[in-house]
């Protein structure tokens, strides 16, 4: 945890103790190579940029790659590893509204896993060239899933505090 | 893990030894209740079922769920936790073919954090009811996150394998 360098707390923030001790354990599978090294000059969301971000997965894991190459997009998941875990509200800085840490998408949250939908551009090994991402190089890879639009795609979706903003 | 069970290794499945130690930690932050108690009863899949199924958020979070009840639809990840985590290639019963664990949404991952897109019915205090979940009843929470169609709704994504099976 860094909530002093990038996250300081904010008027209108809270944070809460967190629990004493952790539940379940994560494995690092991989790593995420992007064009930004701190977060001021991510994208505030992956829709913004077109830039092709490199996802490297373990030898470990390489057979689970097969038939990766077949999906047009995938669900990432990965560790938002310099996020604070104890805020419960939040003041995002682009809208300076308070908002419930389960009401955004902010990296800061009980579990940082962040979730991001890509476009697979290709395969080359164990390295996945991909589009849609905007966190910082070499976050740490939790997770790649098929992504399903019978599942996963709903376009009428709204969030309703976002578009009265 | 439980690897005996529910999922014991097919012909054409493939198991990788796992890492020696953990990279970071999770904090269950709530519990889902569905109708289905045993694995064979889950759908095989959110869309096949309509049933309303709850959403606890334990009390420490739930000043985080301000503004949620604003959104018609939510990411939810949470815990497989009865799953093992060392399958590289598995044989999906259903389909009966072989794929790379990265190609499938089943259970069985390196890191057993399932993603689901739900539909929020209402939101009562700490407790959501939503539609579009497939898990057992019990099963750990690790977010609730905004669904936003922008970034998150790919229509005419495809997933070649499953096109052609």
């Amino acid at each position: 945890m860094d909530s002093g360098k990038d996250f300081g707390i904010r008027e209108g923030e809270k944070a809460v103790d967190l629990p004493s001790k952790a539940d379940a354990a994560l494995y690092f599978i991989g790593r995420i190579y992007t064009p930004w090294n701190e977060r001021k000059d991510c994208p505030k969301n992956a829709r913004e940029s077109e830039a092709v971000c490199v996802v490297e997965v373990d030898p470990r894991w390489h057979e689970a790659l097969k038939d990766v190459e077949t999906c047009t997009h995938l669900v990432l998941l990965y560790w938002m590893d310099k996020s604070p875990r104890n805020l419960v509200l939040q003041v995002p800085g682009h809208y300076g509204v308070q908002h419930g840490t389960f009401a955004l998408r902010s990296p800061a949250r009980p579990n940082p896993v962040a979730m991001s939908v890509v476009k697979l551009l290709r395969m080359d090994g164990n390295r996945l060239s991909v589009v849609g991402l905007d966190c910082l190089d070499g976050t740490p890879l939790l997770d790649i899933k098929p992504y399903f639009a019978s599942t996963d795609s709903v376009p009428d979706a709204v969030v309703g505090w976002h578009k009265n903003d």
